[in-house]
């Protein structure tokens, strides 16, 4: 069967799974689960995904969720064109830039919490924004270092071609621009952002160009 | 060279690594990095990690960072015995249990979200308490329905024997009993806890077994 990506335009994971999934050339149909109408937490996709999360990805064999996971079952099952590097150092130091925004920059300004920490400043219409935007510049100071100094031509992270760092990278550089984070601190950042957008299958995958944008 | 560890008796993500270097029988230092005294952001220790977060693991070619980036560099450089199982569903299925733990649940009550979330709330003493209980039980939902059902012999989550899952699995417990999360309603994850602490070389990684524990 043809894979189906449950997800949501403006989700930064869904955003991941489909820039790769572009990338490695995968015919795939989308359900979009309407994080705005509340659908994640619906009975229905509640029984694909108990997380209540997106994205899912519905595969032979099973349902596929989280997307580091998918990531990497996508890695192993498509393994070309690749989106890890070769080299064993080099792929880690890919996999901890990855780990530094889907671990320790995204899940903070999610939704959900920026939903909790509005209500724990009295309903401050700025609370969630000046929070999302203070955990992304912490973030970004460590990604700027943890950016390659010895890119190879194209201007990606890691090594010469792009890699699952600039699939981390474009939703969060996304998120950083709603959330007026200053950019100009972060050439590196910026410059890598620019060479993935460059990728037409990594055009593709950007929240406006989706079914379901708005 | 003998890989060195730099790490925290307490920390979760460090509590991963050791137990997978015991489990596939490395042989390693172990360099405490004193958390509760600001070693982390100290300049030395810095140069090594920009993140300022713990553990890095020194090896030869490198420091690698980010747990879930050094534990699929351990499983890629020693994949015997491994941690993740062979068949691929079953492999993403583990890797997105870890994921959720790693992605939606630690990062939302590490120790610096937890400062943030006391100041926002007059420096209230169990604010953050409260927070790191909440959003554990959130988790912890999901994790118990994630939980293999059909899990093999021995009480281990994906397969038949331990996996990354443990690994992720008892740092998360260790911590849900320090804030006091009600364990009673998630008795899949209890009982896979259990057989984790069953096995000699992931109890050997427990927080209170480490020299700089106090």
């Amino acid at each position: 069967m043809k894979p189906v990506l449950y997800g949501y335009f403006r989700s930064g994971t869904t955003y991941r799974v489909r820039a790769a999934l572009n990338y490695k050339g995968v015919d795939y149909d989308y359900e979009p689960v309407d994080l705005a109408g509340g659908a994640q937490s619906g009975e229905a996709y509640k029984r694909l995904n108990p997380q209540g999360l997106v994205p899912a990805l519905k595969v032979d064999g099973g349902v596929l969720t989280q997307s580091p996971a998918i990531l990497e079952w996508m890695e192993e099952t498509w393994p070309e064109p690749a989106l890890l590097p070769h080299e064993p150092i080099l792929r880690a130091r890919t996999r901890a830039f990855c780990a530094a925004i889907g671990c320790d920059i995204h899940p903070i300004q999610n939704l959900r919490i920026l939903k909790a920490v509005k209500a724990m400043k009295d309903s401050d219409p700025d609370a969630g924004t000046e929070w999302a935007r203070h955990w992304i510049t912490v973030g970004f100071e460590a990604l700027e270092q943890m950016a390659e100094p010895d890119a190879g031509a194209g201007g990606f992270l890691f090594g010469t071609g792009p890699s699952l760092a600039e699939v981390y990278l474009m939703p969060q550089m996304f998120n950083a621009e709603r959330f007026g984070v200053d950019l100009e601190r972060f050439p590196k950042l910026v410059a890598a952002n620019a060479a993935a957008q460059s990728v037409p299958e990594f055009a593709a995958a950007h929240p406006s160009r989706q079914p379901d944008a708005r």
